[in-house]
């Protein structure tokens, strides 16, 4: 997927501004499909017509004549099963980083308003670093993509960033329950501004997980999508009505939370058998990790599982159902089309996705969970840090288009 | 809370087509408050500015002149703590009926855009009533209340209908899990169209429910809210964003069927210790009829409650700590403002809201627990006819305002 154009801002590819012999509505038309296609990424004309409410005849007529220019790049592919093209804005008029950082690594992604990775890179950080270690490292790390792209700060029409914890929207800080103790009471926002000096804009890394899903996956048609992550923490983001939904303050998704077993290990969060005693890979390592000399890590998961190992896929199988569980809560509450699954553990596929099928077909009222699609994420690693490169295109499309 | 005064149609109290002396600007922001007042019910000048997104001086400004002609009428409240003035539609120009069937009932209301009831009524239905006859006897009704409030049928603008179960949106018909199964395959909407031959909204009961907290009850203030319906059935409505949420195919709110213990009685929906089977009314009239010759009713909970009978109390608040748990998963999923509760036992007030706020307390992630609104429904058996009126306000504000 890594993408080594070399970015130009040639003005030819910017919509003109004086349409000329077009109608004034055709460029208005024009200007939505631009629109659309910035804020959710490559798609095709259907889901094109749906998000713009424009006809299936207006659309295809529109791409046409902007594929004719150069505006846009149609590609062939399959969507639910039938061939369609997929258009893609050729923008490299704009470019937004994407940082996601996580309890060990930061990673910066350099995308362009094409929705191509223009360069991406991870970097480790030591375990209990300080917010403005973390920060740094990352600063230092967009500098050097940068150089290696050609491009200037300047250029870039802001950042996107997500750390793996709850931010309060009243406040903007960092609250407690991050899987980054030393990150709380942080207000992100100002901090990466101060040393980025361009715009900023920050989430939860699982809001972005399910922003990337719409924008950079394959889940451009879902209106209702629910994106899960799997790892030391579990925690879900939102969107509903095609939007990312933050709930009355920002806090939303903490399906890590619901109560599984009432009498269960005391989490974290001060409760008792929360999802994440029972699911999480920091547990799967600890019960896997019992009587041997040396604990485990989630590389081992994936290799024991893969080899069939019995105490692992047992493991994974109880992980799985609880997972099916708490997601058949969400099902029935909100039915959503969709449901991505993320996070390390997605590598195992069918294998890790058929007890959490059998836990939400087993607890979701039947109609509800016979219609919701139940997905591992194609994204891998990179689902944040490309949702945080979009949410700069979400937030921003005035300085986009001119 | 029943308003005697007869409609009017006066066209003085239509909003101006051609505002003279004022701007155009200041004519489309009376519109737009016009608009919300429609919508949302009788405001405070402080929620009109946070939903139609004017400046409280503009919206005061207008107010005021639209005071003066009549067009609106002030009430002092208390909003929050704070004295503040109600502002609510002269509305008389138009009228919509609300209809909500129920097991054994069904309510009939006629309201006017001003939000004040001209005349209500609820009739019995048999158990286990054909659909036919529920709307047959519906119709019966608002022939009656029409009569009395001396309105023909064609000067009402549409009639919004509730049941207590899923409508598919797919199909636009109810489905299984309702608890008039004799309903199940129905197509509502077009039905009682056939039968009412005026325009007709429906939408399940909980959501009307949700919808009439809005509109009618004093939540105005509220962009996200859950209505819990605790009934013989439990189920729940959702407003996110403003707006009522339907979800991927209109089936939401299934809280009912969360699962509270694993290896508890089995439910109507073919799962194993749902909410319902622990916390209906149906449930705790189980509970307490054992032993005794003739079954008790929820009236009779209600009067065991207020004399203190130690067994009613303990049923009473084991299902509020479940429907408190219950609560606490969706309010870690998407933190609502509010969470009102409906249904017969909201006369129980204090005694039955405090287990469920130890519940919700206990389960919930903290931060959210602590910042969520949890109250009685003040609008008792009328929510859901009171919703469905409003439904035709929110579905046909271009019919209103001319």
């Amino acid at each position: 997927m890594l993408d080594d154009e070399q970015p130009t801002t040639t003005p030819a590819h910017r919509p003109a501004r004086n349409p000329g012999s077009q109608s004034a509505l055709r460029s208005r038309n024009q200007q939505r499909i631009t629109q659309q296609l910035l804020k959710g990424g490559p798609s095709t004309q259907a889901e094109l017509a749906r998000s713009t409410g424009l006809s299936t005849a207006t659309i295809s007529n529109i791409v046409k004549s902007m594929a004719a220019a150069e505006l846009v790049t149609l590609t062939p592919v399959t969507s639910s099963g039938r061939r369609a093209m997929s258009v893609r804005y050729n923008g490299d008029s704009a470019i937004a980083a994407g940082i996601d950082f996580g309890r060990t690594h930061v990673r910066v992604v350099l995308a362009n308003t094409g929705y191509h990775v223009l360069a991406e890179e991870e970097a480790p950080l030591p375990r209990g670093h300080e917010a403005a270690e973390g920060i740094q490292t990352a600063s230092r790390l967009l500098d050097k993509l940068l150089r290696k792209a050609g491009i200037s700060r300047s250029q870039l029409i802001g950042a996107g960033a997500g750390i793996p914890g709850p931010i309060d929207s009243r406040s903007g800080k960092v609250i407690r329950g991050a899987i980054l103790p030393e990150w709380v009471g942080i207000n992100l926002h100002s901090e990466l501004q101060k040393a980025l000096e361009i715009p900023v804009f920050v989430d939860n890394d699982a809001n972005l997980g399910a922003l990337a899903q719409l924008t950079w996956g394959d889940m451009g048609n879902a209106l209702n999508l629910m994106f899960i992550k799997i790892g030391t923490g579990i925690g879900s983001g939102l969107i509903l009505g095609g939007h990312l939904f933050h709930g009355s303050f920002g806090v939303t998704g903490e399906i890590g939370h619901v109560t599984i077993d009432e009498h269960g290990m005391i989490c974290r969060c001060g409760n008792r058998g929360c999802l994440e005693t029972v699911a999480s890979t920091a547990t799967m390592v600890e019960l896997l990790s019992r009587g041997s000399e040396h604990p485990i890590s989630t590389a081992d998961i994936l290799r024991q599982a893969d080899a069939g190992d019995p105490a692992t896929l047992r493991v994974l199988d109880d992980a799985g159902m609880a997972i099916g569980r708490a997601l058949a809560n969400v099902a029935n509450l909100i039915s959503p089309d969709v449901i991505v699954i993320g996070g390390p553990l997605t590598e195992l596929g069918e294998l890790f996705l058929a007890p959490i099928r059998r836990g939400l077909l087993r607890h979701a009222v039947p109609i509800i969970g016979e219609s919701i699609g139940l997905k591992m994420s194609q994204l891998t690693s990179r689902a944040e840090a490309l949702g945080a490169a979009a949410l700069v295109f979400q937030n921003e499309p005035s300085s986009i288009i001119s």
